[in-house]
């Protein structure tokens, strides 16, 4: 068999058997192998930043890594954008970057560039196989990597996808056609280390103490089993429990038990962390500004708050840590769960704006709906308060900032769990970055439904302006603000890309709609005119 | 006035005066600046990858660089791919790429990521200021360091646009908020280095002796002067002249000396370059394929073919040495011009393919008509026999072979020269990498014609796979490289983003409507329907 052959058997015998590709010349022995592996569903993506951001999502909901199919650097750097949110996200990832053959790399060809540079900003591990007998061994140590902070495959889905990283691996085109050995077998990533008995000590006497505490929990330790234990901590003790704005994977709605997301602005942060004697970190980093602002704090811990290493951020099995804790300081107690959701209201028709659309979203969010939140400044203050009692679902959040993450991780997710709906509730200006993963939704049959919060402009941008101390913002500011003069019409471009769309106007129309759209199978996109607020 | 306005005020002492951008809350000084400097216009692209490619375009047609705005890492890299393409066309570009306040870059906030890694894979010059004293000097550092190669600010254009490089500047977003040194005065760039006279001797004894010689020339060579040095060579010696398959920017048409492209597949390079004992580099690269091939050869030079350095690819005067051995070999030559075009042959009404779709552009190609080509498979062989008796035009071509920018160098070239219409020759798969660059064309309301070649697949990779040595493609394959299922609708997508659509499936259609998007200002998409051939 050749090297691309190799690679490929070697992904599947180590569990990787997704592969989102944008594929050039130097990766057509790899096309061609999969015709003779069926195992391996390969699906195509009309841009590599589509391929990332499906890798992303179909891990966070699978807990494996898929592969990514990318075209040398410039592919690779198509891609970056998503890669990084993976990489925030604790997502394992394996890309596969063909190359030039060994022989062409000295002759400085057009699409020569250097991938290993590139590669290294967002990947944990990079290698290049450089004989035949290293392809195989190599494409297994690329998915042990991937999966070095020990992510098990866990059937019940309430601790993964939140733990890995990103491996690159460089597959010449030589050693894709050469003759190559047989594939690795599997290899075993190590699993997720333990905290020690002493560390949940220390910890249980924080709680227990008298002085206010809060846990700030990310990671696996916002599944189902890392609240309920958050939730019983809570209870015994009254300890706090936050976690970030926009977390890789959290579980919500009713039956579940909530969680507060600390809040985009630094402000809203200082709020609720006042009078924290102690934040207790759990799998989570200390909360930092996204950016910077004159005479501001970048940290957002408050002065004189104690912050406790608990659990690190990768590599340790946040859910067992927080069991521990909970065992230790509230064995005998129960998570409080919130009542029983009432029948939502009944929407009242007035005009779409910020204040109201997630409400519509939250009264009609299905069970088990996977909730991809790129809504930026329209879901900001107004998401999660709106589907706190939402049937039980899963939130996948923007996790590093880099916009055009929400329609290709909503493919990924959908293909990771074809039984659940997936709702993207996509801000208008990041939309367009990977707008071309919806044509891959309608290729795929994925029961995504899109929901553009039209503003009509980088709303988050305007804000951001005064907040730098910039003057008021003039025409020629604004310009670069606004997305009008022309309107961009996002049912016209989802009918181009193949998926049927509708525009709402009203909160009627998008409840109709919406309710339209989980009835009818394949992706759907509905633009949701907002008006000004 | 703060560092992001002394930034613009030394860009524009420099002689740069427009700035595409697609900004983050890290360059909001900057734009809010951009209100009190009219002489800087500022263009939104709704995706790096356009603003990159618009720079890129931009600056093939004036010779000056424009800025890039973008936004951290992630938005470098998400215009990387067309940085890549201008660095192959030795373009000037200025990226000003907004970063976090340094006493923010410690807290590995969200969007932190190596951005000094990113930019120097495409980049001759990154540089960060560290201190406010830093911005106006560095600034002006950028744009002499994008000028290195001399590219002379030439009033009639006969020699701009392809002698630069890439500059980086990094800008902290304190630094650009905080109190700054007034702006940097302007920094004279190098000059373009002269060959020397023996070269000239040297390169005048090959062309004048028995030996069969071609040239081949490259970067401001394939303007109108040094065509026509070229041909007074080829006239008075028999001398062979050829240039890149894809240059980055290319006179042709009436009145034009004609010259050779080298076609993109080896073995037709073989055949143009049988029997040719000395090749000489006039600004030029030595030919290589693409991509390696089993059993084929990297470097397209013949076995034996003396490879000669006459004027280096960057950095020196192409036109002017290309004219100094004209006048040594042909002093008293005339280059011979090609006889005036007949009235074009009327079209006749067939189905749309691959054989006659150039032919129709080529009969109705306007006076002074610049030519983006990224048809890649549907104009490798049809494009340069079609155009060949057009009216004189400029040809701007995929330098690096990273698909995607087609669109944004239209428009780019458009706002470097409002005064000549533009026609995008565009491939249907590349067009979807940077497809919002079409809200930027209505935006500006630009004179670009869109043609979207649509054969439904990426028809080059087909092709591929049989040459890499890959079996037959079978559906998992075939599945890759077709971009039906959905078909995709491009006027519905260009529709969406303002821009007016037809389709067109004959050749009377297509040319009706070229005809009816010549006659009407503001931007217009053509989908041209090809038939399998």
């Amino acid at each position: 068999m050749n090297g691309a052959e190799t690679v490929l058997r070697t992904l599947l015998n180590n569990g990787v058997d997704a592969c989102f590709a944008n594929p050039g010349t130097s990766e057509m022995q790899f096309v061609a192998a999969l015709d003779r592996h069926p195992a391996m569903r390969g699906v195509l993506c009309l841009f590599e930043g589509v391929a990332t951001g499906a890798a992303d999502g179909y891990a966070r909901m699978t807990g494996r890594p898929a592969a990514t199919l990318l075209h040398l650097g410039p592919g690779l750097a198509n891609g970056l954008a998503n890669l990084h949110n993976a990489r925030r996200a604790h997502t394992p990832v394996v890309n596969v970057i063909g190359d030039h053959a060994r022989s062409h790399k000295g002759l400085d060809s057009p699409l020569e560039s250097d991938i290993e540079a590139v590669a290294a900003t967002v990947s944990s591990w990079v290698r290049r196989p450089m004989t035949s007998a290293d392809m195989g061994p190599d494409t297994a140590a690329a998915v042990a990597a991937a999966m070095s902070a020990g992510v098990p495959d866990d059937p019940d889905r309430s601790r993964t996808g939140t733990s890995g990283a990103i491996s690159t691996l460089i597959m010449g085109a030589d050693l894709s056609w050469e003759e190559s050995a047989p594939p690795a077998p599997h290899l075993t990533a190590p699993p997720p280390r333990s905290v020690t008995r002493a560390d949940v000590e220390t910890a249980a006497a924080l709680v227990a103490g008298p002085e206010p505490v809060a846990l700030l929990i990310d990671g696996a330790g916002l599944g189902e089993r890392g609240l309920q234990a958050a939730a019983r901590i809570q209870k015994a003790t009254g300890t706090a429990a936050f976690c970030p704005t926009w977390p890789a994977r959290l579980r919500r709605g009713t039956g579940v038990p909530a969680i507060q997301p600390l809040g985009y602005r630094a402000e809203a942060v200082s709020r609720q962390l006042a009078g924290v004697e102690h934040l207790i970190l759990v799998g989570a980093r200390e909360p930092v500004a996204s950016f910077a602002y004159p005479g501001r704090p970048g940290i957002l811990t408050p002065p004189g708050t104690h912050v406790h290493h608990f659990v690190p951020e990768a590599g340790f099995d946040v859910v067992d840590a927080l069991t521990e804790l909970a065992d230790t300081v509230a064995p005998d107690t129960l998570a409080v769960l919130p009542p029983t959701q009432d029948a939502a209201p009944p929407v009242v028709n007035e005009p779409l704006r910020t204040e109201n659309w997630a409400q519509v979203i939250g009264a009609l969010l299905p069970r088990e709906a996977i909730v991809v939140d790129e809504s930026i400044t329209e879901g900001m203050n107004t998401l999660a308060p709106a589907t706190a009692d939402s049937a039980p679902h899963d939130v996948l959040g923007l996790t590093g900032l880099a916009i055009g993450q929400g329609i290709p991780v909503a493919a990924g997710a959908a293909i990771a769990c074809p039984e659940r709906p997936v709702v993207c509730l996509q801000a208008d200006g990041s939309a367009l970055y990977t707008i071309s993963g919806l044509w891959t939704q309608a290729r795929e049959k994925l029961n995504v439904i899109t929901v553009i919060l039209n503003n009509r402009s980088y709303a988050i941008l305007r804000a951001e302006l005064d907040r730098v101390g910039g003057s008021q913002a003039g025409p020629a500011a604004n310009a670069l603000f606004d997305l009008g003069r022309p309107d961009i019409d996002f049912t016209a471009i989802a009918t181009g890309m193949g998926v049927p769309a509708t525009r709402a106007a009203s909160t009627t129309e998008l409840a109709e709609q919406f309710t339209t759209a989980l009835a009818t199978p394949g992706p759907h996109l509905i633009e949701a005119i907002l008006q000004p607020t």
